[in-house]
């Protein structure tokens, strides 16, 4: 980023917080604006960064919550005649319809964003420079923002280590829709159901339900908003899940055998189209599983076998069983690595099933 | 294992083989049978076992698929006179059914068994005498079961390294329903979406709808098998989670956001009485996401830290970003861990966030 600029950063949350961090190590001079007196405080000890007073600012982030981003961003363009603006919200048409009802003028300045980052992290006290490294960060402007503008904030996503996804509005919200909001409302839905039943029926879980609706856990307040702000392409994709869910049913109550086996395979190649390592398409891969007992230095063993052996690991589950003091490692590898691995770890003493 | 004991494994694919492993590596007397010639020469290489002839059985254990496993069972039955009958299939009640059908009368010598292993090794190739290590294995016997019959059984498991566990038939089926086939389909009918969706759209996924697919991954033709087997129990328990998501769409059409909250809710609560590590309930756990470059040797460092550290692992994940060539580690540690634990990484040059 140009060092002359003044970048102000609206609202000092998690991702505020860590954009102005990310930017202060960079020396640049940024500028922090909250409703909030006690969080703005805490984000300049955090950051680094000075509070915005009547300062000429270029670049504007707003990181509010995501029902307050519209107005936020309106506010913005009002107060900073020669600013660009982005926003970090989760869902854009939302918010664009809503700054067209306010009656806005200024698109060629207003740039959407959504950084694809900050799942596993809560509190504002955790923010961290390097929280967008390696991550998509959406840029999903209207027709109306003008080439520089865009430009700028890539220049932003870049200089934070994040990179730049090109997409429209729609295009965000329909992506975001199945790719993670619905994934996010199934899982909560089939972990509730663990609610309705018995405890003795639960001790027989193992990973492929932990897996199945390990997002479930996500914070329900942030969950709410984002959901009701992009609830039309959800609730469409939602229902699709659901009829589909009954047509299964529907071939199980029919004994149809073969459509119950062609929509497992429509599974199956549905996972196939997901991104791979490195966003190549998916590698054939096969899992190691490996026996370890359960104490600090066993992993580390483990990986030392692996590093000397050369082979790079793509994925590392550990699988602890119920009640015993021992836990397995899958270990998923590419099948050639696994002629390789599979004795060197059996003659460092572990036991092996692949 | 009683060393004069005779044992007879029916079926001769990755269960029955691993089975066969097991026990005669405890130098106990196994002998193999199975309807394919072929199946059976490469079982008895494999496993050292015998080929069954006329021997006197103390034990028969069936490890044919699902949909044979009653008339085997029978047969069984029928033959070994003297024997307790056990089985391995993922379901129990279509098969006593089945029996029930057939006219038996010596139930006090049949008891029902599913080990809850195997779930990523294909092929009986791939046997492998510890397969059922530190796994749970159902134990489900009918009221008329003779508790020497179980005791015999339970006496099989644990000389395998598995632990028994007690259920009903029904209990069993009921469990296996919602905590194991119920997610196999929602996973199923959830990647199927992928295959109606824009490439565009998938290509920002991330590993939230990574893990909530995982299992879709599944052999079709086996779970074809297995839901048909038990499609009453499912096709209930699927029912109500496609009802729970069109309540959710409604909620989210609605604007209800009290009730959708409720529903993310639900699920966090439920997602809570998954068992923990060791069979402990869930105990609190924290994330550290750690940056590493994509090459052999890192992970052995990052864990040799962990271990000098004295911080035990309860999970691991890799974390890849769509086209770029490094990633995110995240390690779930105990609170109090992330205090020694980060310190001692950053010490070492590793960018940890947590």
């Amino acid at each position: 980023m140009n060092q002359d600029k003044n970048i102000l950063v609206v609202g000092t949350g998690l991702i505020g917080t860590s954009i102005a961090l990310g930017l202060t190590a960079q020396g640049l001079n940024v500028f922090l604006s909250d409703i909030d007196a006690t969080a703005i405080d805490n984000a300049i000890k955090v950051s680094g960064a000075t509070r915005h007073t009547n300062q000429d600012i270029s670049l504007v982030i707003v990181a509010t919550p995501p029902a307050s981003t519209a107005k936020v961003i309106a506010a913005a363009v009002k107060d900073h005649p020669l600013a660009v603006v982005t926003d970090v919200a989760s869902v854009k048409g939302s918010i664009f319809r809503e700054l067209e009802q306010i009656g806005i003028t200024d698109w060629d300045r207003i740039v959407g964003g959504h950084p694809m980052a900050g799942r596993e992290v809560t509190g504002a006290i955790g923010a961290q420079g390097n929280l967008f490294l390696d991550r998509p960060w959406v840029i999903a402007s209207s027709e109306l923002t003008s080439s520089e503008s865009t430009a700028m904030v890539e220049e932003l996503v870049k200089s934070l280590g994040a990179f730049p996804v090109f997409r429209t509005i729609d295009e965000h919200d329909r992506a975001v829709a199945l790719i993670s909001h619905t994934p996010q409302v199934v899982a909560s839905v089939l972990a509730g159901e663990l609610m309705d039943a018995e405890g003795s029926y639960i001790e027989l879980a193992g990973q492929g339900i932990r897996d199945t609706i390990r997002i479930a856990g996500s914070d329900s307040d942030l969950w709410t908003e984002i959901l009701s702000e992009n609830s039309e392409y959800i609730s469409q994709q939602l229902t699709a899940v659901a009829n589909h869910l009954l047509e299964f049913v529907g071939a199980l109550e029919d004994g149809d055998r073969e459509s119950v086996a062609a929509r497992l395979i429509k599974g199956n190649l549905g996972k196939d189209r997901l991104p791979g390592k490195h966003g190549s398409s998916q590698q054939s891969t096969a899992i190691l599983a490996v026996r370890l007992d359960d104490k600090p230095g066993e992993l580390a063993r483990l990986f030392t076998v692996a590093a000397q052996s050369n082979v790079n690991l793509e994925d590392v589950r550990i699988d602890h069983s119920l009640g015993h003091p021992t836990g397995l490692v899958e270990l998923t590898v590419t099948p050639t690595s696994i002629e390789i691995l599979k004795p060197a770890l059996a003659a460092e003493g572990f036991v092996v099933i692949s």
